[in-house]
């Protein structure tokens, strides 16, 4: 009751912002001029579903080679919320109510402090909260916090090009992100020199920030809140405030380049004469604009020559001013271009607000040895403000809901994978969803039809009672989120089918729908495995050119029993549709892509391969009856296996827990198998995704080390996912197979193909140097 | 009527700042965003002293050598006005009003325009004043009038450096002054690099300028005019309004050297919280202050950074911004000095708001092949405002006077003298009265008593009936003037007793008294000459030895009879004081700076010289008893003789044109003198000054032709305002004689003598590479 009261009196974010404030265990703070971030780290409940081959003891004689069950599991979720810095007092208050109740949270731990506030704040903070403050350099902070979202966070950064075919040119995620300039906008402005994590430098500032925005914005408008200044900006015509080229001149000053519609003079036109007793009447939205481009412009042109100073050709844009504002990332990016002709990029940062307490949270981290990284979570983060309003605006006061962003604990350190040809210009994705309106189209309404599927998925689970509510939660908020995205498809970085896919899964855990197929999984793999002896003989029976066609047949007959493909998933739920049936539904040769000859004669007239990466796809007929086959060859053949399967579920792809058993079950029934397994010929790795996709920007790095050490020369990508929404046009350093079935009408259309058209890719190991050469004749 | 009527109710510059509006010949104006800025020619009629040998044929038998008389003559003047160019269409019927008296003004011809206005308002000039608009390039504008005042107007540019121990320090002047940055800061902001006089480049700008400020202002207070919002400005306490370094940090932020006071967020503290509602209670003041501040500090950032990046060293502030406000130029100083650690000076220009309307109107005078050089006059130039306010702003609105700027049209094309050791570095000045308050305080007060002795000379005028008058109205403006130096003692530049004996010069002339010594200098020069004969005949009765030291003290005897030393005057006045009588008022040997032995030596064991240049001093007994026997004595030991006099009259100094005169009647009476004029071994030439001072800075180039033609190797500089006031320190890189007799008691004692010390001092030739030998013992 009295939460809600001052919750009411004062701007501070509702309650369900600060969520799981409860169990919040670690603290960091960045308290800025005008506005302070919060980060805390908390744990999460969340439902995880768990395999196990241990006997059963409570059911003997059952059938099942592993046991399903769900359990709750804890993990670590970063939540990061703003408040305005002077009601920080109120905000530290309801904070230390809410963890009064909390048993994560012990008195002597410390709370990692930066920012200006820092210091000023000192006192309160520890007499609030009852904790030690460590306070942290401000500028060490940014930089430590910007290097992690551009190293971690794909699509963290973004060009902004209005009237560029692609508005937004978003930078995927790269490692070597080294020189830099990162221009802090928070109430006022600081330009830092970044040379590597360890050596950056302030090297300027301006008092011009974004405190003189709302502050002059408070004298001259009526605006509320510094979002309710960015929308009268919007609707601002500043040319009857401003005092442009063509009023001064009549027309452009073409001698020196100054066309007709540049600002000359920034209010010039609001400039009293001596007689004008009364104040002139400005239209308030006139002014703001006016404002807005004054402050945007002038932080561009000094941005610009630190940058040319320094010899710096990355600019980034930090604090809390921007907030994905189109007019003021215009305004800087032409003030940018125009000065540097070009040279000089303005890219512009999705979590802009966050550096700081990102940065002062991993100080902490770092202290208490905590390494594993840290992933977007879609599902509890906010994207960026939506050019058209209607959607964020509706129902709500925008800027009172402050913004989030919320990361999640990853299992393991993540890397880009050494085998690609040159990983700095790897791109993930085969379609840009927001450069390619009609593929957007068709995504977004399919995953839209799709959610149906999804819940019946859902309702498939009988264990919990709410397990219906929650889906019905789900089933709101992610078609929310589909509609979000049509309104503004770059909101959270590039939007691809895998992002689409990813932004599904979020959400699916957010409502505790960990994995959703596990029965369906564990029975399709049960069935699978009766069938494989089986397989093994008529397969052994065939010649060696035979076999190979039965086996890269065997691939993609596997590959159709995908629950994730709307039109697959009619005939798999009859539950009658099997691996011969899928068999006949594949395309006939010559296939869409038809490599099947070259990769033959490969096998049969090269040496054999060192070792074979291999990214599988579905679970049952598809692993057990596809992959185990193809791969039990190769290991006949004396090249070694890494068999690489997601950490965390997703549709009915199997697991790198479920894996781990069913290998058990296959090196029963296989000599071959069971023997590489024991001397290491055979290896199962966790890939540390969670996607249908494959970003090999972001793989597991004991995966990365054991390609490395096994020198693998040959990467097989499997399914949809991994090898045509993903990775389709991806180029390698070893050799490469690209084996999928196009299950979807659309984009087998799309290809030149019909549905079931088979993908058979095989690519020779590229250099960059012949890479070169080629394109240069 | 009419006029009256319109110049209130628009804000035009009162007629008395038009002035000589109706003689206007030839217009330039210069049209800027806000503020329009009309230059013109007009001829003012003054007072002029002639002097002619031609037998005065109505007064038979006169006893006079030579005829005084006074005319009326005609003398160009350029006047510079501003006003607001929202009025440039009344302002333009009020032109064309008094032009339609005017008989100089002829319809075809042009005008000079440049500014932004300048294409847009061609039409509106061409009709409302019937001439044809010449429209010149705006920056081609800038620059030559940046480059004629740098090289023309004496202490043009200044550093402001407020702590420090010379608060203003005036540049002097230099024709060598490329490359530097120029700032024209108008409504916006033009950064423009200049190499030479014909190249230069628009590297920059912004928007952020003076029209910002006043657009601003005017939009957050009710201050009715620019300068009003200078004045809220200066009362006014930032600190209420922006966030600070402490207000953030809650001190200093030390690792980066940010201290507690710097301006983190302009306008900072003005944001208005989402639940405050009404308007927040800000001082105007503060405001203003605030405004000026961030806008002065953004300026300063841009102009170091686009400095830097040229590598630039001077960066010279003009336009209309800055107005001599100090705390303007301090928030530009010290941001500039912060950025560059002191490497970039930044320079601030009297004349600012002329550089335009300089410019476009010498591109006039240019295509009519005038090139005589101009002359600030002091009498009709406004100086900087006071930080003072009182004296400014008694009983005037400081806005609406508009300042003013008026040169005047010099008969010589002026240089430096090329025996000066190094031009670079010679200041004329020994006192500095800016920095050294008991000399200010006694000069000034000096002069201010002085001034009864002036009108004194001026009552003796008999010839014109409003005399009295006028002298009533000189002495009040003279006094007025020294008033307000005392209160603001860098006004005008340097001060310095040259510069106080040209104001003195300035404002006589303004009220018609060009030459109030006139009589009193013919008289004295007639009766000298009646002693010239004897004493050449003493002097040739003498030994060598003898001879010298006689020519010496017969210089020193001459050089007492000056009416400017007010000790001395009072002796003259007797009527009865004598060459001899002078002789003994002579300090006794060894003299207070006595080098006497060393010149006798040098003339009698050294090579003779080749030509002496000699800067002479006053009319009668000096000119004709000391200097001419002097010179005799050179001429007959074989060296060439320039006798140098000033081409205005100023006290009872000798001018060029009296001693045209004088010199043929010193040829009849000595033989030498009569061959060496014949044979051009003597030569008489026009300095190109009009004081008792000397600036060697800007002599006329004919001597300067004639220095250089005969290899001078000696220069003599006789007199307290050539060798005392000026020109104490100079050095050169001939042999050098500067004679005086000290004729100011204050002065004498500063000097460590008494009243009549004698000053002569013999210096050798210097080299610089001997010089910075000797400094660097």
């Amino acid at each position: 009751m009295a939460d809600r009261s001052y919750a009411k009196s004062i701007e501070l974010p509702p309650e369900d912002v600060f969520r799981n404030l409860k169990n919040a265990s670690r603290f960091a703070i960045d308290i800025g001029g005008s506005l302070a971030k919060l980060a805390y780290c908390s744990t999460i409940h969340r439902r995880t579903s768990t395999v196990s081959d241990e006997p059963d003891k409570g059911e003997e004689g059952s059938q099942s080679i592993y046991q399903v069950s769900e359990r709750d599991a804890i993990n670590g979720r970063l939540h990061f919320v703003k408040f305005e810095t002077k009601y920080i007092e109120h905000c530290l208050n309801f904070v230390h109510k809410k963890l009064l109740d909390s048993k994560e949270f012990v008195k002597d731990k410390c709370i990692k402090a930066t920012g200006g506030g820092a210091h000023k704040y000192t006192d309160l903070i520890r007499d609030k909260l009852g904790v030690q403050v460590d306070k942290e350099d401000e500028i060490s902070c940014l930089i430590k916090g910007c290097n992690f979202l551009l190293k971690n966070i794909p699509d963290e950064a973004y060009l902004y090009q209005r009237h560029a075919s692609m508005e937004y040119k978003f930078q995927g995620v790269d490692h070597n992100i080294f020189p830099y300039l990162l221009i802090n906008i928070g109430s006022g402005v600081s330009l830092i020199k970044v040379e590597s994590e360890d050596k950056f430098e302030r090297i300027g500032g301006t008092s011009t920030g974004g405190g003189t925005f709302w502050g002059l914005g408070s004298l001259l408008t009526k605006a509320k809140t510094f979002d309710e200044l960015l929308d009268l900006a919007e609707k601002g015509d500043h040319r009857t405030v401003d005092m442009l080229v063509k009023d001064i001149y009549g027309g452009a000053y073409s001698s020196i380049g100054l066309p007709a519609e540049v600002i000359a003079s920034s209010f010039g036109k609001a400039a009293r004469s001596p007689k004008d007793s009364a104040k002139q009447d400005f239209r308030e939205e006139d002014i703001a604009r006016s404002l807005l481009l004054s402050i945007s412009n002038d932080i561009g042109q000094i941005a610009y020559l630190h940058a040319k100073i320094h010899n710096l050709k990355k600019i980034y844009f930090g604090g809390y001013f921007i907030r994905g504002h189109q007019l003021t990332m215009h305004t800087i990016t032409f003030a940018i271009n125009f000065w540097s002709k070009g040279e000089i990029q303005a890219l512009f940062l999705r979590h802009e607000g966050y550096l700081g307490a990102i940065g002062a949270f991993l100080k902490g981290a770092e202290e208490l040895e905590e390494e594993l990284p840290w992933g977007e979570n879609f599902a509890g983060s906010s994207g960026l403000i939506s050019p058209k309003r209607s959607f964020f605006t509706s129902g709500r006061n925008r800027s009172s809901t402050f913004d989030k962003l919320e990361l999640d604990q990853l299992e393991n350190r993540l890397t880009h994978c050494p085998l690609l040809l040159d990983h700095k210009s790897y791109f993930p994705d085969t379609v840009d969803l927001i450069q390619d309106p009609d593929a957007r189209s068709y995504w977004l309404d399919c995953f839209a039809k799709n959610v149906d599927k999804t819940v019946k998925a859902i309702h498939s689970q009988p264990q919990t009672a709410d397990s219906t509510e929650r889906a019905e939660q789900f089933r709101a908020a992610y078609l929310q989120r589909l509609k979000e995205l049509k309104e503004n498809p770059y909101a959270y970085g590039s939007l691809t089918v895998r992002s689409l896919l990813d932004t599904s899964s979020h959400c699916l855990e957010e409502f505790k729908f960990t994995d959703p197929w596990s029965q369906q999984k564990q029975m399709e793999n049960e069935a699978a495995l009766k069938g494989l002896k089986d397989r093994l003989i008529y397969l052994d029976g065939l010649p060696l050119n035979e076999r190979q066609l039965a086996l890269a047949c065997g691939l993609l007959a596997g590959n159709v029993f995908d629950w994730g493909a709307s039109e697959v998933a009619i005939l798999l739920e009859t539950g009658t549709f099997c691996f011969a049936q899928a068999e006949e539904k594949l395309q006939v040769r010559p296939w869409l892509f038809d490599d099947f000859d070259k990769w033959s004669e490969r096998l049969t007239t090269g040496p054999a391969h060192k070792c074979a990466v291999i990214f599988c796809d579905n679970s049952g007929p598809d692993i057990i009856l596809g992959v185990f086959p193809f791969v039990r060859e190769l290991l006949n053949n004396g090249t070694k296996c890494i068999l690489c399967a997601n950490s965390r579920p997703t549709i009915n792809d199997v697991t790198y827990n479920e894996l781990l058993i069913l290998v058990k079950r296959v090196a029963e029934i296989s000599q071959s198998v069971n023997k590489a397994l024991l001397s290491g010929h055979l290896q199962i790795l966790d890939s540390g995704q969670g996607s249908p996709c494959l970003d090999l920007r972001l793989i597991n790095c004991e995966l990365v080390d054991a390609i490395e050490r096994e020198k693998a020369d040959l990467i097989v990508l499997e399914g949809m996912g991994r090898a045509v929404h993903t990775n389709f046009d991806a180029t390698f350093s070893c050799e490469v197979l690209k084996v999928a079935v196009i299950k979807n009408r659309w984009l087998a259309n799309r290809l030149g193909g019909d549905m079931f058209s088979v993908m058979f890719k095989y690519e020779k190991s590229r250099q960059i140097s012949a890479l070169n050469n080629d394109s240069g004749r």
